[in-house]
């Protein structure tokens, strides 16, 4: 069974059925072996429904990939600052999605195979440009947020954030395709630079 | 005109003919493009020679990267500590091949496709885990004599070794796949890193 993230488990509506079945299906082939008809394979309802609305199977990466960018953008908090905190921790902890020992590692492979799609296709680069741009600056506003409440040092957010996610597709990369043991010495590495450079040292959370 | 690494700008032999071959078609079409007819169209002896000796694609490509393999592990010093300050100079001024600017971007994009194969495909797979440990053994050995010299504090020089890697393939990912933003913000913060964790502030060249 495919490890699904929660937003996939039910679907509410065709789209969401045929995300999911794309989930399961670039976790079970992976990229280069996808077709329309194994996605199909992973659908209850009628494959003729899929060759119906996407011309290729890119086209119908593309719009699962705007799916995933619309679910990640839809847990950006807001005006609801609390949530920040989460998101705070999880820098604290390394706990970044897709990177971390907890994600579901077909799926991080298939995410690079996509990924690299993008050195030679304009759609897929359009797309991850745009990605990245929004993650950008969520994890700038995340480091503003944990600078003003004193859990984080004056640091410079956009070069913070943009090293951030250097290291994090760094190490999804290097998951996917290569040693293990560089993973984990770099996670220690980074756990390290966390601390002595991110991380307040005078911070209570009783402040 | 492909920008060519000084090793394939005049090759002494046939073997060494068809890397170049290789390269500069790598570089024009990318992986997914590439055939062994297009690689045949940048090389000057027959084009059977190339059929004769490979059975596809994927076998003439893994031929390739076992050359550039040895190419790179013929730079590596061995008794010959003079050169070890170049590569800790290379170190200190953040310059790491394929994820800097002045690497070729054409050929950092194949090599970013290359290594996506790894993700489904064993043969890239054991390649490239092998080129990791590799190049780790070697930047272990770089960081453990910058120590011995007092250039670098008394860090881990595995973990540090590794959080090297993950930074150059994460910059390698980023340039060929994303936002180039990210990639100068992640490189301000790294350097800073670099100054503040790495280098010895004490030392001087005198010592």
């Amino acid at each position: 069974m495919t490890q699904l993230p929660p937003f996939l488990e039910e679907p509410d509506d065709t789209q969401q059925a045929i995300m999911k079945a794309t989930y399961v299906a670039l976790c079970e082939h992976g990229y280069s072996d996808l077709t329309i008809q194994r996605i199909g394979d992973e659908f209850s309802k009628s494959k003729s429904l899929l060759y119906h609305h996407y011309d290729s199977k890119d086209d119908l990466l593309l719009d699962f990939l705007e799916f995933m960018l619309a679910e990640f953008e839809s847990e950006i908090p807001a005006e609801d600052e609390e949530r920040y905190d989460e998101h705070i921790d999880d820098i604290c902890s390394g706990d970044f999605e897709f990177g971390g020992p907890e994600a579901n590692l077909d799926f991080t492979k298939a995410l690079v195979e996509l990924r690299a799609q993008a050195a030679h296709d304009d759609a897929f680069r359009e797309y991850f440009e745009r990605t990245d741009r929004s993650i950008k600056a969520y994890l700038e506003e995340t480091i503003r947020t944990g600078i003003d409440r004193g859990v984080f040092r004056a640091v410079d957010p956009e070069a913070t954030a943009a090293l951030l996610m250097i290291v994090t597709t760094g190490t999804m990369f290097q998951r996917a395709t290569g040693s293990d043991a560089v993973v984990e010495g770099a996670g220690a590495a980074f756990e390290q630079y966390v601390q002595t450079h991110l991380l307040n040292a005078d911070f209570s959370p009783s402040d």
